[in-house]
């Protein structure tokens, strides 16, 4: 057995799917910030624009990471598989 | 034992299996925002319309990262499995 | 030993198999939803009709990702198997 | 079977897709501060303008390990990959 | 099979990539601490000043290991990869 070209794309293909694993994060995150909106908005309707500024805005820094593993994945994927 | 692209399909298709994973995050995250929601609309029955758009609006940020992992699975299946 | 259609073959249902680990994120999210939306309505009866809207509405996007991952180890085991 | 350049470029590109795990953090630290800044802009939307401030700092500060993962990661695919 | 200098710098860069996976405990940490931030200025806005600094400083102390990470990989990747 020699290692070979198909063992390092075999590689890149199973660190694609690994790096996605990462995707949970924002889910459990942004899904509390969702949580979080819905309550703050029950408690105070009036200052519902205000509430969702600030959770979308800090929505979208959690998602950062999310798309750093969407890049990685896709290179692996496309570049590398 | 020589690698080919028998063992570069294999890795793509436990990629794939790897990557959906990541959707226990928004099982938990999103549960989370769903509960924050009743228990809202509980609080403040009149403001309920406003409390489901905010909620509804989060989950669909936080599923995301759950369809980036839906997609590279499709990739790792159809392009290289 | 050379890597062929059965090592394919068996890393796609070992695959299809760690997909479905993602459905633990559901049963804590939505468990969670379930016991939040008893909460309101044990709080606020007459609000039942609206609290049981958001919580069936919030419980059905958090099982999406759980179903992204039952396609995907359907096609494992079926396409791919 | 002797170990090659091909072994170290596969554990190249695996390391850069395990690495990309780590964004798994920043998405439930990150969508936690969205969260708690949505709750208190609920609660004193006068000090919106302050609040964002500091939780979009914080954030930024909480983004850096996940910015480390991806300059290993691109180092790992395009340097050693 | 022999143990030769391309199995250690295999392992050099796997490993590097697994110890970038340590940056997720930070963004869950400083992410806590950037949500916990947010809600005491929401609280009392004209301590804003020294609710950032001790929020800053404990972030800081919590990078450290982060930074311990990727220091370690660099080296990995650069000096034995």
């Amino acid at each position: 057995m020699e290692f070979n070209e198909f063992f390092v794309q075999g590689m890149a293909l199973l660190g694609a799917g690994i790096a996605m694993v990462a995707g949970f994060g924002q889910g459990i995150g942004e899904g509390f910030a969702a949580g979080k909106g819905a309550e703050a908005v029950g408690r105070n309707p009036e200052a519902s624009g205000k509430i969702q500024s600030i959770m979308v805005l800090g929505i979208a820094l959690a998602e950062t990471t999310g798309i750093f593993a969407l890049v990685v994945a896709i290179l692996l994927i496309f570049v590398k598989g």
